[in-house]
Protein backbone atom coordinates (compact mmCIF):
# COMPACT_ATOMS: atom_id res chain seq x y z
CA UNK A 1 0.00 0.00 0.00
CA UNK A 2 1.43 3.89 -0.48
CA UNK A 3 0.66 6.30 1.19
CA UNK A 4 -0.54 9.55 -1.51
CA UNK A 5 1.16 12.36 -0.48
CA UNK A 6 -0.99 15.22 0.96
CA UNK A 7 -2.40 17.70 -1.42
CA UNK A 8 -2.49 21.48 -0.42
CA UNK A 9 -5.12 24.14 0.64
CA UNK A 10 -5.04 26.66 -1.66
CA UNK A 11 -6.60 29.80 -0.81
CA UNK A 12 -8.18 31.54 -4.12
CA UNK A 13 -9.61 34.85 -4.24
CA UNK A 14 -12.32 35.76 -5.50
CA UNK A 15 -13.92 38.94 -7.70
CA UNK A 16 -15.51 41.80 -5.12
CA UNK A 17 -18.88 41.64 -6.95
CA UNK A 18 -21.45 39.53 -5.51
CA UNK A 19 -24.92 40.58 -5.48
CA UNK A 20 -23.89 43.52 -7.91
CA UNK A 21 -25.42 44.32 -10.92
CA UNK A 22 -22.15 44.35 -12.27
CA UNK A 23 -19.95 41.32 -13.56
CA UNK A 24 -16.33 42.23 -13.69
CA UNK A 25 -13.99 40.63 -16.13
CA UNK A 26 -11.97 38.31 -13.93
CA UNK A 27 -8.70 39.51 -15.53
CA UNK A 28 -9.62 42.64 -13.80
CA UNK A 29 -9.03 41.73 -10.54
CA UNK A 30 -7.11 38.11 -10.47
CA UNK A 31 -3.50 36.94 -11.84
CA UNK A 32 -4.14 34.37 -15.00
CA UNK A 33 -2.38 31.98 -12.41
CA UNK A 34 -4.91 32.37 -9.95
CA UNK A 35 -7.87 31.74 -13.24
CA UNK A 36 -5.43 28.73 -13.93
CA UNK A 37 -5.27 27.51 -10.68
CA UNK A 38 -8.97 27.68 -10.68
CA UNK A 39 -9.46 25.63 -13.45
CA UNK A 40 -7.34 22.92 -12.07
CA UNK A 41 -9.07 22.35 -8.77
CA UNK A 42 -11.29 19.47 -8.93
CA UNK A 43 -11.96 19.85 -4.97
CA UNK A 44 -13.66 23.09 -3.10
CA UNK A 45 -14.66 24.26 0.41
CA UNK A 46 -16.40 27.27 0.25
CA UNK A 47 -19.48 29.40 2.34
CA UNK A 48 -21.59 28.41 -0.53
CA UNK A 49 -21.56 25.88 -3.27
CA UNK A 50 -23.80 27.75 -5.81
CA UNK A 51 -21.53 30.60 -5.30
CA UNK A 52 -18.78 29.07 -6.13
CA UNK A 53 -20.35 26.74 -9.12
CA UNK A 54 -20.87 30.63 -10.72
CA UNK A 55 -17.28 31.40 -10.28
CA UNK A 56 -16.40 28.26 -11.88
CA UNK A 57 -18.55 28.79 -15.16
CA UNK A 58 -16.94 32.72 -15.10
CA UNK A 59 -13.09 30.93 -14.89
CA UNK A 60 -14.59 28.22 -17.33
CA UNK A 61 -14.89 30.79 -19.94
CA UNK A 62 -11.29 31.88 -19.82
CA UNK A 63 -9.59 28.60 -18.76
CA UNK A 64 -11.30 25.55 -19.33
CA UNK A 65 -12.14 23.62 -15.99
CA UNK A 66 -9.95 20.30 -15.87
CA UNK A 67 -12.93 18.46 -15.48
CA UNK A 68 -16.78 18.69 -16.21
CA UNK A 69 -18.54 21.33 -13.08
CA UNK A 70 -20.60 18.67 -12.25
CA UNK A 71 -17.48 16.58 -11.37
CA UNK A 72 -16.04 19.13 -9.57
CA UNK A 73 -16.86 17.95 -5.14
CA UNK A 74 -17.73 21.04 -3.79
CA UNK A 75 -18.34 20.97 0.32
CA UNK A 76 -19.91 23.76 2.41
CA UNK A 77 -18.31 25.06 5.41
CA UNK A 78 -20.79 24.70 8.23
CA UNK A 79 -22.43 27.65 9.89
CA UNK A 80 -21.26 29.24 12.23
CA UNK A 81 -23.91 28.58 15.39
CA UNK A 82 -25.87 31.52 16.68
CA UNK A 83 -25.77 33.57 19.28
CA UNK A 84 -21.99 32.64 20.01
CA UNK A 85 -20.01 35.82 21.15
CA UNK A 86 -19.51 38.44 18.05
CA UNK A 87 -16.25 38.35 16.33
CA UNK A 88 -15.04 35.28 18.60
CA UNK A 89 -15.00 33.06 14.74
CA UNK A 90 -17.78 30.64 16.37
CA UNK A 91 -16.56 27.64 14.03
CA UNK A 92 -13.77 27.04 16.12
CA UNK A 93 -15.55 24.13 18.04
CA UNK A 94 -16.64 22.65 14.94
CA UNK A 95 -14.61 19.74 13.93
CA UNK A 96 -13.99 20.83 10.07
CA UNK A 97 -11.25 17.91 8.98
CA UNK A 98 -13.18 16.18 7.21
CA UNK A 99 -13.63 19.17 4.87
CA UNK A 100 -10.28 18.28 4.38
CA UNK A 101 -10.42 14.68 3.66
CA UNK A 102 -9.46 15.04 -0.19
CA UNK A 103 -6.55 16.84 0.77
CA UNK A 104 -5.56 13.61 2.96
CA UNK A 105 -6.09 11.55 0.14
CA UNK A 106 -3.73 13.75 -2.32
CA UNK A 107 -5.75 15.97 -3.96
CA UNK A 108 -5.38 19.80 -3.59
CA UNK A 109 -8.40 21.68 -2.40
CA UNK A 110 -9.24 25.27 -3.01
CA UNK A 111 -10.82 27.39 -0.40
CA UNK A 112 -12.86 30.43 -1.80
CA UNK A 113 -14.65 32.99 -0.50
CA UNK A 114 -17.84 35.08 -1.47
CA UNK A 115 -15.95 38.20 -2.41
CA UNK A 116 -11.97 38.79 -2.13
CA UNK A 117 -9.46 36.59 -0.29
CA UNK A 118 -10.57 33.93 1.88
CA UNK A 119 -10.40 33.76 5.35
CA UNK A 120 -10.13 37.25 5.72
CA UNK A 121 -13.43 38.92 7.00
CA UNK A 122 -15.32 35.31 6.43
CA UNK A 123 -15.59 32.21 8.51
CA UNK A 124 -13.11 30.21 6.48
CA UNK A 125 -10.51 30.97 8.80
CA UNK A 126 -11.42 27.93 10.77
CA UNK A 127 -10.83 25.63 7.93
CA UNK A 128 -7.25 27.10 7.09
CA UNK A 129 -6.43 26.43 11.18
CA UNK A 130 -7.72 23.10 11.04
CA UNK A 131 -5.49 22.31 7.80
CA UNK A 132 -2.32 23.76 9.93
CA UNK A 133 -3.42 20.80 12.44
CA UNK A 134 -3.69 18.37 10.01
CA UNK A 135 0.08 19.24 8.93
CA UNK A 136 -1.16 20.39 5.64
CA UNK A 137 0.61 23.02 3.29
CA UNK A 138 -1.18 26.31 3.02
CA UNK A 139 -0.67 28.38 0.06
CA UNK A 140 -2.23 31.78 -0.10
CA UNK A 141 -3.06 33.37 -3.41
CA UNK A 142 -2.92 37.13 -4.44
CA UNK A 143 -5.97 38.87 -5.20
CA UNK A 144 -8.27 41.36 -4.17
CA UNK A 145 -9.04 42.58 -0.50
CA UNK A 146 -11.83 44.87 -0.52
CA UNK A 147 -10.35 46.15 2.98
CA UNK A 148 -6.97 47.08 2.19
CA UNK A 149 -7.93 48.70 -1.75
CA UNK A 150 -10.14 50.32 0.41
CA UNK A 151 -7.13 51.77 3.01
CA UNK A 152 -4.67 52.30 0.19
CA UNK A 153 -7.43 54.48 -1.57
CA UNK A 154 -8.07 56.34 2.04
CA UNK A 155 -4.84 58.19 2.17
CA UNK A 156 -5.07 57.20 5.89
CA UNK A 157 -2.37 56.07 7.96
CA UNK A 158 -1.36 52.40 6.37
CA UNK A 159 1.79 52.23 8.52
CA UNK A 160 -0.97 50.88 11.57
CA UNK A 161 -4.44 50.19 10.76
CA UNK A 162 -6.59 48.09 12.24
CA UNK A 163 -9.95 45.96 10.90
CA UNK A 164 -12.84 45.99 13.43
CA UNK A 165 -15.78 43.94 11.49
CA UNK A 166 -19.27 45.55 12.10
CA UNK A 167 -20.30 48.22 14.49
CA UNK A 168 -23.71 47.47 16.57
CA UNK A 169 -26.98 48.48 14.73
CA UNK A 170 -28.63 50.06 18.02
CA UNK A 171 -27.74 54.01 17.60
CA UNK A 172 -26.69 54.27 21.52
CA UNK A 173 -24.17 51.38 21.19
CA UNK A 174 -22.89 52.11 17.93
CA UNK A 175 -22.61 55.78 18.70
CA UNK A 176 -20.54 54.55 21.94
CA UNK A 177 -18.12 52.04 19.46
CA UNK A 178 -17.44 55.28 17.26
CA UNK A 179 -16.45 57.24 20.04
CA UNK A 180 -14.41 54.02 21.44
CA UNK A 181 -12.62 53.55 18.44
CA UNK A 182 -11.73 57.12 17.91
CA UNK A 183 -9.85 57.56 20.80
CA UNK A 184 -8.48 54.08 20.46
CA UNK A 185 -7.22 55.98 16.82
CA UNK A 186 -5.91 58.85 18.43
CA UNK A 187 -4.10 57.48 20.93
CA UNK A 188 -2.04 54.53 18.36
CA UNK A 189 -2.42 56.96 15.25
CA UNK A 190 -4.30 53.67 13.44
CA UNK A 191 -6.56 53.61 11.20
CA UNK A 192 -10.02 51.66 11.93
CA UNK A 193 -11.66 50.17 9.22
CA UNK A 194 -15.36 48.95 9.27
CA UNK A 195 -17.45 47.15 6.97
CA UNK A 196 -21.71 47.33 6.85
CA UNK A 197 -24.29 45.31 4.92
CA UNK A 198 -25.12 47.69 2.12
CA UNK A 199 -28.58 48.54 2.64
CA UNK A 200 -27.21 49.90 5.87
CA UNK A 201 -24.65 51.72 4.49
CA UNK A 202 -25.94 55.49 4.81
CA UNK A 203 -26.68 54.93 8.41
CA UNK A 204 -23.36 53.40 8.76
CA UNK A 205 -22.25 56.73 6.84
CA UNK A 206 -24.32 59.15 9.30
CA UNK A 207 -23.52 57.84 12.29
CA UNK A 208 -20.10 58.14 11.83
CA UNK A 209 -20.21 61.98 10.50
CA UNK A 210 -22.43 62.57 13.55
CA UNK A 211 -20.44 61.19 16.12
CA UNK A 212 -16.55 61.70 14.88
CA UNK A 213 -14.64 64.87 15.86
CA UNK A 214 -14.23 67.31 13.20
CA UNK A 215 -11.25 66.70 12.21
CA UNK A 216 -10.77 63.08 12.10
CA UNK A 217 -10.66 61.90 8.85
CA UNK A 218 -13.09 59.60 7.14
CA UNK A 219 -13.02 58.18 3.93
CA UNK A 220 -15.82 55.42 1.93
CA UNK A 221 -14.78 53.34 -0.47
CA UNK A 222 -17.80 52.21 -2.12
CA UNK A 223 -17.82 49.21 -5.25
CA UNK A 224 -14.28 48.46 -5.37
CA UNK A 225 -13.11 47.36 -8.55
CA UNK A 226 -16.89 48.19 -10.31
CA UNK A 227 -18.09 50.46 -12.34
CA UNK A 228 -19.87 52.58 -9.83
CA UNK A 229 -16.45 53.10 -7.77
CA UNK A 230 -16.12 55.74 -5.30
CA UNK A 231 -13.32 57.03 -3.00
CA UNK A 232 -13.87 59.83 -0.96
CA UNK A 233 -11.85 60.75 2.01
CA UNK A 234 -11.84 64.50 3.94
CA UNK A 235 -11.91 65.60 7.42
CA UNK A 236 -15.40 65.05 9.58
CA UNK A 237 -15.94 68.65 8.94
CA UNK A 238 -15.85 68.66 5.35
CA UNK A 239 -17.91 66.01 5.26
CA UNK A 240 -20.39 67.61 7.37
CA UNK A 241 -20.61 71.03 4.69
CA UNK A 242 -20.90 68.55 1.90
CA UNK A 243 -21.79 65.24 2.25
CA UNK A 244 -22.54 64.36 -1.41
CA UNK A 245 -24.76 61.50 -2.73
CA UNK A 246 -26.03 58.35 -0.93
CA UNK A 247 -23.98 55.76 -1.47
CA UNK A 248 -27.05 53.69 -1.67
CA UNK A 249 -28.08 50.16 -0.26
CA UNK A 250 -26.38 47.59 -3.46
CA UNK A 251 -22.93 48.30 -3.20
CA UNK A 252 -20.67 47.11 -0.55
CA UNK A 253 -18.44 49.57 1.12
CA UNK A 254 -15.70 49.77 3.56
CA UNK A 255 -15.45 52.96 5.91
CA UNK A 256 -12.11 54.41 7.07
CA UNK A 257 -11.17 56.79 9.70
CA UNK A 258 -8.14 58.03 11.56
CA UNK A 259 -8.64 60.82 14.23
CA UNK A 260 -6.64 64.26 13.39
CA UNK B 1 -8.12 78.30 -23.23
CA UNK B 2 -9.43 74.80 -22.32
CA UNK B 3 -9.20 73.32 -19.12
CA UNK B 4 -7.91 69.51 -19.60
CA UNK B 5 -9.80 67.08 -17.42
CA UNK B 6 -7.91 65.68 -14.59
CA UNK B 7 -6.15 62.93 -14.63
CA UNK B 8 -6.35 60.03 -12.17
CA UNK B 9 -4.07 58.78 -9.37
CA UNK B 10 -3.87 55.04 -9.83
CA UNK B 11 -2.83 52.74 -6.99
CA UNK B 12 -0.67 50.14 -9.26
CA UNK B 13 0.32 47.15 -7.01
CA UNK B 14 3.54 45.28 -7.22
CA UNK B 15 5.30 41.93 -7.04
CA UNK B 16 6.41 40.57 -3.68
CA UNK B 17 10.13 39.94 -4.68
CA UNK B 18 12.12 42.94 -4.71
CA UNK B 19 15.19 42.48 -3.12
CA UNK B 20 15.02 38.24 -2.86
CA UNK B 21 16.69 36.05 -5.22
CA UNK B 22 13.42 35.04 -7.25
CA UNK B 23 11.81 37.21 -9.97
CA UNK B 24 8.43 35.95 -9.88
CA UNK B 25 6.40 36.14 -13.10
CA UNK B 26 3.95 39.23 -13.12
CA UNK B 27 1.26 37.29 -14.54
CA UNK B 28 1.14 34.83 -11.29
CA UNK B 29 0.39 37.78 -8.77
CA UNK B 30 -1.15 40.92 -10.88
CA UNK B 31 -4.26 40.54 -12.94
CA UNK B 32 -3.64 41.30 -16.69
CA UNK B 33 -5.42 44.64 -16.32
CA UNK B 34 -2.78 46.04 -13.89
CA UNK B 35 0.23 45.19 -16.32
CA UNK B 36 -2.21 46.98 -18.91
CA UNK B 37 -2.44 49.95 -17.03
CA UNK B 38 1.18 49.78 -16.18
CA UNK B 39 1.87 49.96 -19.69
CA UNK B 40 -0.05 52.38 -20.40
CA UNK B 41 0.69 55.25 -17.81
CA UNK B 42 3.09 57.89 -18.46
CA UNK B 43 3.51 59.48 -15.34
CA UNK B 44 4.60 57.94 -11.96
CA UNK B 45 5.18 58.57 -8.56
CA UNK B 46 7.37 55.94 -6.65
CA UNK B 47 9.93 55.67 -4.02
CA UNK B 48 12.61 54.50 -5.73
CA UNK B 49 12.63 55.43 -9.62
CA UNK B 50 15.02 52.21 -10.29
CA UNK B 51 12.98 50.01 -8.86
CA UNK B 52 10.11 51.69 -10.83
CA UNK B 53 12.29 51.50 -14.13
CA UNK B 54 12.75 47.90 -13.66
CA UNK B 55 9.19 47.36 -12.81
CA UNK B 56 8.22 48.81 -16.07
CA UNK B 57 10.49 46.30 -17.85
CA UNK B 58 9.13 43.62 -16.57
CA UNK B 59 5.88 45.01 -18.00
CA UNK B 60 7.03 45.51 -21.19
CA UNK B 61 7.95 42.08 -21.65
CA UNK B 62 4.09 41.43 -21.26
CA UNK B 63 2.23 44.05 -22.60
CA UNK B 64 4.28 46.65 -24.37
CA UNK B 65 4.93 50.25 -22.85
CA UNK B 66 2.77 53.08 -24.71
CA UNK B 67 6.09 54.80 -24.66
CA UNK B 68 9.80 54.35 -24.41
CA UNK B 69 11.00 53.95 -20.66
CA UNK B 70 13.26 56.53 -21.38
CA UNK B 71 10.20 59.14 -21.91
CA UNK B 72 8.20 57.82 -18.87
CA UNK B 73 8.58 60.43 -16.37
CA UNK B 74 8.86 59.02 -13.01
CA UNK B 75 8.73 61.19 -9.87
CA UNK B 76 10.32 60.09 -6.25
CA UNK B 77 8.92 60.38 -2.94
CA UNK B 78 11.21 62.64 -0.55
CA UNK B 79 12.43 60.41 2.31
CA UNK B 80 10.34 60.66 5.65
CA UNK B 81 12.35 63.10 7.67
CA UNK B 82 14.27 61.23 10.36
CA UNK B 83 13.54 61.57 14.18
CA UNK B 84 10.20 61.66 14.11
CA UNK B 85 7.28 59.97 16.26
CA UNK B 86 7.71 55.93 14.60
CA UNK B 87 4.73 55.54 12.55
CA UNK B 88 3.34 59.06 12.50
CA UNK B 89 3.71 58.81 8.53
CA UNK B 90 6.16 61.49 8.43
CA UNK B 91 5.54 62.99 5.14
CA UNK B 92 2.30 64.45 6.58
CA UNK B 93 4.00 68.20 6.83
CA UNK B 94 5.47 67.63 3.36
CA UNK B 95 3.66 69.35 0.85
CA UNK B 96 3.25 66.71 -1.76
CA UNK B 97 1.35 68.31 -4.48
CA UNK B 98 3.42 69.45 -6.73
CA UNK B 99 4.33 65.48 -7.53
CA UNK B 100 0.77 65.26 -8.78
CA UNK B 101 1.09 68.49 -11.18
CA UNK B 102 1.04 65.63 -14.36
CA UNK B 103 -3.01 64.44 -13.20
CA UNK B 104 -4.00 68.60 -12.64
CA UNK B 105 -2.94 68.67 -16.42
CA UNK B 106 -4.86 65.81 -17.17
CA UNK B 107 -2.61 62.69 -17.03
CA UNK B 108 -3.46 60.02 -15.09
CA UNK B 109 -0.53 59.08 -12.56
CA UNK B 110 0.63 55.91 -11.15
CA UNK B 111 1.30 55.12 -7.50
CA UNK B 112 3.84 52.06 -7.36
CA UNK B 113 5.51 50.86 -3.83
CA UNK B 114 8.39 48.64 -3.36
CA UNK B 115 6.19 45.62 -2.56
CA UNK B 116 2.23 44.50 -3.12
CA UNK B 117 -0.14 47.63 -2.53
CA UNK B 118 0.91 51.37 -2.65
CA UNK B 119 0.27 53.40 0.73
CA UNK B 120 -0.21 50.02 3.03
CA UNK B 121 2.79 49.85 5.08
CA UNK B 122 5.09 52.24 3.18
CA UNK B 123 4.70 56.18 2.75
CA UNK B 124 2.44 56.11 -0.06
CA UNK B 125 0.06 57.29 2.21
CA UNK B 126 0.71 61.16 1.94
CA UNK B 127 0.40 61.07 -2.09
CA UNK B 128 -2.85 59.60 -1.77
CA UNK B 129 -4.17 62.13 1.19
CA UNK B 130 -2.64 65.28 -1.10
CA UNK B 131 -4.42 63.70 -4.32
CA UNK B 132 -7.89 63.89 -2.66
CA UNK B 133 -7.33 67.13 -1.41
CA UNK B 134 -6.72 68.30 -4.72
CA UNK B 135 -10.09 66.59 -5.80
CA UNK B 136 -8.36 64.31 -7.92
CA UNK B 137 -10.04 60.68 -8.14
CA UNK B 138 -7.74 57.51 -6.54
CA UNK B 139 -8.15 54.61 -8.39
CA UNK B 140 -6.81 51.42 -6.33
CA UNK B 141 -6.07 47.89 -8.64
CA UNK B 142 -6.49 44.88 -6.95
CA UNK B 143 -2.86 42.84 -6.36
CA UNK B 144 -0.87 41.17 -3.47
CA UNK B 145 -0.44 42.48 0.05
CA UNK B 146 1.68 40.15 2.17
CA UNK B 147 -0.34 41.44 5.08
CA UNK B 148 -3.53 39.68 4.56
CA UNK B 149 -1.97 37.09 2.35
CA UNK B 150 -0.20 35.97 5.64
CA UNK B 151 -3.21 36.54 7.83
CA UNK B 152 -5.56 34.61 5.40
CA UNK B 153 -2.55 31.32 5.57
CA UNK B 154 -2.89 31.85 9.57
CA UNK B 155 -5.97 30.80 9.82
CA UNK B 156 -5.85 33.30 12.65
CA UNK B 157 -8.94 35.59 12.99
CA UNK B 158 -9.43 37.05 9.93
CA UNK B 159 -12.59 38.88 11.50
CA UNK B 160 -10.53 41.36 13.78
CA UNK B 161 -7.18 42.00 13.18
CA UNK B 162 -4.46 44.92 13.60
CA UNK B 163 -1.27 45.89 11.90
CA UNK B 164 1.41 47.54 14.19
CA UNK B 165 4.13 47.75 11.92
CA UNK B 166 7.86 46.76 13.09
CA UNK B 167 8.31 46.35 16.73
CA UNK B 168 10.74 47.89 18.83
CA UNK B 169 14.83 46.11 18.36
CA UNK B 170 15.80 46.61 21.73
CA UNK B 171 15.32 43.60 23.39
CA UNK B 172 13.46 44.49 26.75
CA UNK B 173 11.24 47.60 25.03
CA UNK B 174 10.51 44.46 22.13
CA UNK B 175 9.55 41.64 25.10
CA UNK B 176 7.25 44.78 26.71
CA UNK B 177 5.74 45.23 23.51
CA UNK B 178 5.27 41.61 22.47
CA UNK B 179 3.07 41.95 25.71
CA UNK B 180 0.79 45.19 25.07
CA UNK B 181 -0.40 43.84 22.15
CA UNK B 182 -0.54 40.08 23.37
CA UNK B 183 -2.68 41.52 26.01
CA UNK B 184 -4.75 43.69 23.51
CA UNK B 185 -4.99 40.42 21.11
CA UNK B 186 -7.01 38.69 24.65
CA UNK B 187 -9.32 41.81 25.48
CA UNK B 188 -10.59 42.49 21.37
CA UNK B 189 -9.70 38.71 20.01
CA UNK B 190 -8.09 40.43 17.40
CA UNK B 191 -4.92 39.31 15.39
CA UNK B 192 -1.67 40.96 15.51
CA UNK B 193 0.46 41.31 12.44
CA UNK B 194 3.97 42.77 12.36
CA UNK B 195 6.91 42.98 10.11
CA UNK B 196 10.35 42.86 10.74
CA UNK B 197 13.71 43.88 8.25
CA UNK B 198 14.75 40.00 6.95
CA UNK B 199 18.36 40.01 8.60
CA UNK B 200 16.01 40.41 12.20
CA UNK B 201 13.52 37.57 11.01
CA UNK B 202 15.23 35.09 13.13
CA UNK B 203 15.70 37.20 16.19
CA UNK B 204 11.80 38.43 16.03
CA UNK B 205 10.81 34.94 15.86
CA UNK B 206 13.04 34.20 18.73
CA UNK B 207 11.59 37.26 20.80
CA UNK B 208 7.86 35.82 19.82
CA UNK B 209 8.27 32.38 20.82
CA UNK B 210 9.82 33.25 24.35
CA UNK B 211 7.71 36.23 25.41
CA UNK B 212 4.12 35.04 24.05
CA UNK B 213 2.36 32.96 26.49
CA UNK B 214 2.23 28.82 25.33
CA UNK B 215 -1.63 29.00 24.58
CA UNK B 216 -1.23 31.81 22.28
CA UNK B 217 -0.92 31.33 18.33
CA UNK B 218 2.02 32.61 16.58
CA UNK B 219 1.95 32.31 12.65
CA UNK B 220 5.02 33.55 10.36
CA UNK B 221 4.77 33.24 6.49
CA UNK B 222 8.29 33.87 4.79
CA UNK B 223 8.30 34.27 1.24
CA UNK B 224 5.03 34.58 0.28
CA UNK B 225 4.22 34.11 -3.62
CA UNK B 226 8.07 33.03 -4.04
CA UNK B 227 9.27 29.63 -4.43
CA UNK B 228 10.36 29.16 -0.85
CA UNK B 229 7.36 30.10 0.69
CA UNK B 230 6.79 28.95 3.92
CA UNK B 231 3.38 29.64 6.38
CA UNK B 232 3.44 27.81 9.70
CA UNK B 233 0.72 27.97 12.24
CA UNK B 234 1.04 27.09 15.74
CA UNK B 235 0.80 27.50 19.25
CA UNK B 236 3.70 29.45 21.11
CA UNK B 237 3.92 25.44 23.27
CA UNK B 238 3.99 23.67 19.77
CA UNK B 239 6.70 26.07 18.24
CA UNK B 240 8.90 25.82 21.77
CA UNK B 241 8.73 22.16 20.77
CA UNK B 242 9.67 22.68 17.53
CA UNK B 243 10.93 25.83 16.06
CA UNK B 244 11.78 24.14 12.69
CA UNK B 245 14.76 25.53 9.98
CA UNK B 246 16.29 29.11 10.69
CA UNK B 247 13.42 31.91 8.27
CA UNK B 248 17.03 33.08 7.06
CA UNK B 249 17.92 36.73 6.01
CA UNK B 250 16.85 36.98 2.61
CA UNK B 251 12.86 36.10 2.35
CA UNK B 252 10.61 39.41 3.85
CA UNK B 253 8.36 37.48 6.53
CA UNK B 254 5.04 38.48 8.40
CA UNK B 255 4.23 37.74 12.07
CA UNK B 256 0.99 36.83 12.81
CA UNK B 257 -0.52 36.03 16.76
CA UNK B 258 -3.67 35.15 18.38
CA UNK B 259 -4.08 35.70 22.42
CA UNK B 260 -5.47 31.75 22.96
Amino acid sequence: MTIARPGRLVLVPNALDLGTDHEVDLRDVLPQAVIAQAAALGHWVAESAKTTRAFLKRVDRLAPLARPLQQVQISELPRPPKGGAAGKGSLAAVDLSPLLAPALAGHDVGLLSEAGLPAVADPGAALVQAAHELGLRVEPMAGPSALLLALAASGLNGQSFAFVGYLPVEPAARAARVRELEALSRRAHQTQIAIETPYRNDALLGALIEHLQPATRLAVACGLTLPGERCESRRVQAWRASRGPALGGRLPAVFCWLAG
